[in-house]
């Protein structure tokens, strides 16, 4: 997608764990940092020392929220932490995870990537027994559960509390001095876990292990709840699923994820390069240089231009000095940070034919805006290619796309969408192409573009009711 | 008491409610700022407006927390306020009051100036029916069974409620546009209201109402709760005590209230000054001149010195641009500021006989280096006048005295005292004086003074557990 | 004068300087602390060690500006402070004093208390020598006449600078270790020396040195010039007046200087009460209590009490956690504390005859609100007793009084103002009464009440063109 | 030069100004964001409005400096800016620029970006004169020289200063609601002008136009200044160089310059494939991927693939979250971040043989850590190339490199560097190389790989001196 259409499919968060690690907050300050890109509205840790918690969270990224001495606070050698962007529930401190409860088996932290499609019902059920709920997340269900004398009495009450929970989750808890790892029935979100010394790290995506020097064990499976003590990692089910996704979303290997990340059994990198190679077979054209969208398109782009054998060029420039501005919740500051995050490299262009390629297009105005740049600079053809599907479907289950109606590709042909953002050719990627270039394509979800999901969500969403406090 | 002595003896909390009122939240400001005696570390707002809450609350003084403009995003015209001093809970920003929960039956926001004494057992109880506490303060309690869905079929189940807690309280509520105020079955704190225009105002003290204009009306009796909305004042009661009072706490009116506060029935600054005539005639001595410990020795100095025809001189100094140090929480700043917030005007001081009088000792440490800098001005006799009787017993009602054996009253002799702090002579007011300045002696609470105590305290205060979060 | 007047005199700064003193920037913290009443717009301070100096300044309060471990930037055993309200000059931080300068014989810092009256054409003459300023205050004259080469060659180029400054002053300086301080020939503004251990302390006031435990040696002497080094002090002249003062501004004894300071030859409380002693005397009044304005009013509505035989009432009600509002720059923010600071105590004013004792009337608008709120309280006699005469001259020399059209007194009646405020009766202290009251009065200054001032100040005063940077 | 050796060659600054432009600051803004890779200590504003100043500046990033609504405080239709980074003078707040000085022709402010040579003779002679010097850098010299009264006659005193001044300098100056640039004799830093809309806008970078939509006209000559005004641009000259450059920077088109800017002539971008495509002509070699060490090594590794035909791999994941770490003044923090800049896709190297383009070797050690994480990412030929040749002499013209004995190249052969950092093999850009890429070969500096250099810099540089205030 391009840049300022990034504004809307906003990822909802990453999480990281890590057990008898030294240092624990600042490998989880690395963890966070290396998955920034998750979630950038708010970041927080929570660590175990001494049979209590410490926690610092804060509005704001982690370079932000983590200022030098951050660890003295931050004592143990366990800890979660998490990053956010809120898909469901308010913008606002109390928000912020991990989020913590004193129960009576002792205090319980949380962190939640994903999004689910029950909470209203649950939360409604928890708030008739009398409980107060203190954020306006869905993810504040399981603190409830977590606290709930029904299941107090059970010896391992962890898999009943999950299997009661629909939608898509990676949670990450802390309890004890023990660190707990889960992932939806349905594999939609992506967690895995390393060794990392004498002890281990859990975290939404593996680029945080190669940055700090962690050995992959494994990605955890759908259904599975993993614990981490002094006995290692002990694996439990929770959904008959046992571990074969349905699920995964294909967005984490076109857009969110990093491209260093090994995700759902496959490199991202490696998916991106084939994307653009597909793309190129299956939509070829003649060209002077191959142009991509940074950063999201440059790999797609770096396949393209392989298989097409035109060379790549670096024709737009980005601006180091913002982050990705989509995710900035205020929508004006967004609009002025969008001017100035790209500029077009004008001698690269000039009297060329140009390929451009993005991930996507969601409502087309942001990729409008590039195609003028580039014919302001005197591109003389511009062939727009995009690495995935036409995205016609929302989605509940943790990628913020705008209401059906808004999508680009929802009621407008493609040719129509071509004439819109004023490309001279258009050509997306087939569902085929990109059903090619995953391992199990029957194993993810690609409800954006087929609306078929993994978990029904007919449960009507009643978010505004959650921002009612 | 002498001023670093001050640091122990802090005061529960202010509240403030008002309803009907335009700028409802200016309006708090200012009876929050009137009463910031009663509470230093944090402050805040909630108000109502169209059907939702809106809340300011932060660490710091009032004039720190409210920056012009906050009324802006607090509006309508009814809410309710607080600051706060902790003597339960950590001082920490999660015990910030008003506290704020979603019920099902609408939103409630709650202030508490107090202490309850049943609070550990009611809290277990909750936690065992899987209720996740966010605080560890005692006020909490009573969200908890605003939401206890036992309790949702009464017809109006405030009362029930508040029958269950034991210990003092001075509530303020504020639910769908409603305001609520109750006092405990004691009355051992204080809470008046007040007609304030078309509206009402609920507050601690009275001098609150001097201040915006508002017209007294009376003090919320003992056992009582009222409810303000468009029909008026309606009033209930929750104890058997119907308004009669047995635990009025009398170092309100020595220490804690304004000098221009109405409480229990009687003026504050008049029984200041009876405490001084009273201590005169009780204690008589012949000096030069008659210096209070300002600002809380002022009063009694006052009457001390009409009653006994010896000039007042103000031979201490106070700096202004500190408020009560004794109130801020850190040990150590509170040690630099003490040094500078006093200073003796020498030419008044030397070669004189100086009576002092101040409210109260109670470790004796400040008091000793007060005298010290009188001797060190040239002072060649000081008498020490107490405006209350010997301090020898803790309170769990909302005074946070230290520890029984740290109080210098509780082991030691009068005599021994006096050798201690430096004085020529030592006189406390007798009990007996204390009884004779105040209307109904009965409806008095004086435990801190004779160990007697309105409210059975027996449950082992286990404030420890509160605060291992 | 009342509370919302004082508003307008605003005092300029005060200073202070430490020689061969352990923890010097903590002993100036002390210093500034014991001097806020004197300026609370900013404060600084400066320090000498291992061959540099040290700067740590900034806008706020002294508690604001310097922080815990402020002191671990500000080493040495040498140095200088300062806090200031500007009476010339812009509100702006790069006026904030201490100035420093890098000169070919060093870096100097300095502080002025006072107001020059030939800085504008002093200004001018270096600007066309090419000077550049950094400030538009008119302290940093002296700046520039520390760098003129054309005095650079004199052995001692300091009297020789200081002889060319017209106007008020007291200055502290700091240069290569060693301190100086000078006041101007007049002996407008106070400063004062005392021993502290080994070394030595200069301050504008000596409640400075009560507080930190110094030994008062003297005052500095109009038209003297000390310099402290390790061989102690050494004085020197700079004006022909050799000591003797001519213009020891009266406003520091009436209202500016703390009452534990010893000013100009003698106490400022025992000033005071004389001047409270004297009112009585002159204007004599049968009531049933004397009731300050506080805090400037008390000491004089003492002696007044005294005198008259007449109850010392505290019927006002001082809100402490204000500083002294009027000297907040921001009018709007002023005006809404101003009705938070002060209440009455009701019951003391109910019925009574009443005398109210303030320092003095500027505008007359405070003083009018405070008679409105006796009355509202039920007063039914008020006398209001004036601690001077009428203020019909406005202050070139470091009082920021208004124009001279706005001065009540300047253009009515007695008995106008008197029926203006609401009084029942008015009378203001004669001159005489307060010549009366000082030891030598023709060594003061009382030019607000006469017009006489000791300094020619014919040169329009066009600070309008200082700010117009 | 690898990321973490990028710590050293630190660029000075980023200059900007705009004329008769609707939203000067806003324009200004955009403009410094867009010159932020120039310099990220400070960033600074002054526009005129109505006879005067407004300056806002700060130490931060742009975006922390600039908040919204920050156009509020800066009027008018023309200004100036500037983004810096110290090569002289300290790292603090006095230094940040634009800086202004009120002289008799009204107020000035300027804005420089390079490095003056002469500056610590120049400050002597003036502060011999008595000019006081309010920051520590090189800068300020102009202010003296724009106050100084020997110039002030002159009927346009601009040219005479200019000429005085030696080293590299962009300038830009305001005053009076003109604006005027200046560029250094020998041209060694870039400055351009554009025409945006009925106004001018002048920039350190053509990045800038393509940004904002302005019309480059072209750029400063070396020894030219212009001045813009209502009737346009005028051109004078203050040196014998008449416009033919002999010292234009050529570490500008290597590294410091942005890839969408055009300087000296020639397009940066072209430039970098340029050197990319003649790295691979003068020192082939057979491999799997080329890899760019981002973002400086991009676009000469683009060209060495291109030439080469070996596919480009982004190897190499830089995290996006982090500005030019090296830029960051404290070395603790620096360190830290460092390692998170960078990560490995892990599945992209293993088993390969790689080329690594960076853009320059420094002192060697980040370039042997990079090296590490491709060997441990299971690289199996590691092939080092170098976009520029060996760098053995420091610069002292605005390029911040180490002391000679700390640069690698200085005091080690190829091989010895080689080994060093730990490549299979290693080859450096031929300066024949270099001089093939840009157009007129003696037009340029090349004096950190020659030790020629266009300016005498023979004057002992003791900027210690400068830094002792």
């Amino acid at each position: 997608m391009s840049v300022a259409e990034q504004l809307y499919p906003k990822e909802a968060c990453g999480v990281a764990a890590v057990f008898n690690v030294p240092d624990a907050a600042k490998i989880l300050y690395a963890a966070l940092f290396s998955l920034q890109h998750r979630g950038q509205e708010s970041a927080g840790i929570v660590t175990f020392d001494n049979g209590r918690l410490f926690t610092h969270k804060s509005m704001g990224l982690v370079n932000e929220v983590f200022k030098p001495g951050f660890e003295n606070a931050l004592p143990g050698s366990c800890g979660i932490g998490h990053v956010r962007y809120s898909t469901t529930g308010e913008s606002s401190p109390q928000n912020i995870q991990p989020l913590t409860a004193l129960c009576t088996d002792g205090s319980w932290a949380i962190g939640h990537n994903g999004n689910l499609v029950n909470d209203v019902t649950l939360r409604q059920e928890y708030q008739q027994r009398g409980a107060i709920f203190q954020t306006s997340t869905d993810s504040e269900i399981l603190l409830h559960q977590l606290a709930d004398p029904r299941y107090m009495t059970l010896p391992d009450r962890l898999p009943a509390l999950l299997s009661k929970l629909k939608g898509s989750f990676a949670f990450v808890l802390l309890n004890n001095g023990k660190i707990y790892a889960a992932r939806d029935p349905w594999g939609i979100r992506p967690l895995s876990v390393a060794r990392l010394g004498e002890g281990y790290i859990v975290a939404s995506e593996s680029c945080v292990f190669n940055q700090i020097g962690a050995e992959f064990i494994r990605e955890i499976r759908p259904g599975e709840l993993i614990r981490i003590d002094h006995a290692g990692i002990t694996s439990s089910w929770f959904a008959e699923s046992f571990g074969v996704p349905t699920g995964q979303c294909v967005f984490e290997h076109i857009y969110f994820a990093r491209p260093d990340s090994f995700l759902f059994g496959q490199s991202v990198y490696e998916t991106r390069i084939s994307i653009g190679r597909r793309l190129f077979q299956e939509s070829p054209v003649g060209a002077d240089c191959v142009v991509p969208i940074p950063d999201s398109g440059v790999l797609s782009a770096l396949g393209f231009s392989q298989a097409a054998g035109i060379p790549l060029q670096f024709g737009f420039v980005r601006n180091h000095y913002v982050g990705r501005t989509f995710i900035l919740p205020s929508v004006s500051a967004r609009k002025e940070r969008a001017d100035l995050k790209l500029a077009v490299a004008p001698e690269i262009i000039r009297g060329k034919r140009v390929v451009v390629v993005d991930d996507s297009i969601i409502r087309g105005n942001t990729c409008r805006r590039r195609i003028e740049m580039l014919r302001k600079a005197g591109a003389v053809e511009i062939h727009l290619r995009i690495a995935c599907p036409p995205t016609c479907h929302p989605c509940s289950l943790g990628i913020d796309f705008p209401s059906r109606v808004e999508l680009a590709a929802y009621n407008h042909t493609v040719d129509e969408i071509r004439q819109s953002v004023g490309a001279d050719t258009l050509a997306y990627l087939s569902l085929e192409g990109l059903e090619s270039v995953v391992a199990n394509p029957r194993q993810f979800c690609m409800g954006c573009f087929t609306g078929r999901y993994p978990v029904e969500t007919s449960e009507e969403r009643t978010k505004s009711i959650l921002e009612k406090r």
